[in-house]
């Protein structure tokens, strides 16, 4: 089994109840990855509702997870023809952590108009890039993906902030799993912070992360886009694009993040 | 009193519950408008938790909501020393229409960092554009705005689709009411859809809809731009910036749309 499948199981509980392990594989200091928490979630919510595919899912962050096992208590909210609808709470020691709201559907039977205005990013191939797994002072969560990023993407750790909030590469898991619906909602937070090449900053934590799944992805390599346009009063959003192997888009993201003083990188 | 405030005007009714009422004046067809329903959810959420503005609020809109009464169950999810969360319910004759989550903060208290790297739309002066209030066929919701938005904007109205799903344009309530914080939901999802400049579509309902709200607009018209993407097999995602008169950025929307074809606007 690898590593996400392992770390994103469910069991079922009780009534609208599912129990998971939340691993210490995913964490950014002390804290785990929101993307790897909306996953877990979304792992009790596929298996509660009759469609396969999150067509948008919210989380909002309550108060820090730790490792260790959680709750989560699903709620069917509606049940439609082609669109069905259920919330989840992630709890540990009966406190709630994170709470998730998420629409579902099958992807596999869309049939109306597409017209997509943008393309991929243009990147050098995965293998003209370094790889990030051997940059030092990652976080934990780095050791997860195979990230080939473009190096004004991470211009903060090269020793000169290049002023422009965007972060672009290619990603997949380190462990070789091929990517899936289930897996986009943690590469849309797989990145490091776009903002971090405008702004000193400690950590970012995730305040709420929107991820709108519009496609199954193929095998391979996916690609992708970050950006901050609106750094305002140290809260920004941070825009995702990924793409997959053939050059279609299959989740856009969008987070509410605040930038936190260095000083607090430690604590 | 105004109208915005009037018809998002809730009274509590019991513990953690309110009472609304749903105007037909913000009507698209028969629906009410979707940034509508999410202003009543959030006058309730209002009352409920000790911060008081949305820095991001979702709404799913699960089944249509009809004029009329609209009882308001309201969660505390969380009550923190900065932000606070909270969760609301619109329910008609006991069935569940819509469901919000918000996390609030006081903007008026933002302190760190602030960097943008977009400016406002570039519009002609409000009086130089034509007032959409002017226009014919309009759903009654354009009868609360004065809209002025550039002839690009409503290609389709005019005549040839400019292949390009963007709207641009000015916004305020036509009975003068001054912005706040808490219509920006209802200019978030004020104006024509922006995929209609690229495809015949019927009516575009809104699935999820979240607006992040990132400072107090000041007086005077707000500028707003919105465009659509990615447009994949009839699903979409909306884009919008709403800018107050002083050229700060004061809201930023993402929905989940679906485009329904022309025979079904009827319905």
């Amino acid at each position: 089994m690898h590593e996400f499948d392992d770390d994103t199981k469910v069991e079922p509980s009780g009534e609208g109840l599912w129990r998971g392990t939340v691993t210490d594989r995913w964490n950014i200091g002390r804290a785990p990855n929101g993307g790897y928490l909306l996953a877990i979630g979304l792992a009790a919510l596929e298996r509660a509702l009759p469609h396969p595919h999150p067509v948008t899912a919210t989380a909002h962050y309550l108060r820090r997870t730790e490792p260790g096992g959680v709750d989560i208590e699903v709620e069917t909210v509606r049940r439609g023809t082609s669109l069905s609808t259920g919330q989840a709470k992630l709890v540990q020691e009966g406190r709630e952590r994170v709470r998730l709201l998420a629409t579902y559907r099958d992807l596999s039977s869309l049939q109306g108009a597409t017209a997509v205005s943008v393309s991929p990013p243009e990147l050098p191939a995965p293998d003209q890039l370094p790889s990030s797994a051997r940059a030092p002072g990652l976080p934990t969560v780095a050791e997860r993906f195979d990230l080939r990023l473009t190096p004004g993407s991470v211009s903060w750790a090269l020793g000169a902030r290049s002023g422009v909030a965007e972060v672009q590469g290619w990603v997949r898991f380190a462990d070789g799993r091929e990517p899936d619906v289930r897996s986009l909602a943690v590469f849309a937070d797989a990145m490091p912070p776009a903002v971090m090449n405008i702004v000193e900053a400690g950590w970012v934590p995730t305040i709420e992360l929107t991820v709108q799944v519009r496609g199954i992805p193929a095998s391979g390599w996916l690609s992708c886009r970050f950006s901050t346009r609106f750094l305002i009063g140290g809260y920004l959003e941070e825009d995702g694009e990924v793409w997959d192997s053939r050059g279609r888009l299959v989740a856009l993201s969008r987070q509410l993040a605040r930038v936190n003083p260095p000083r607090l990188s430690r604590a």
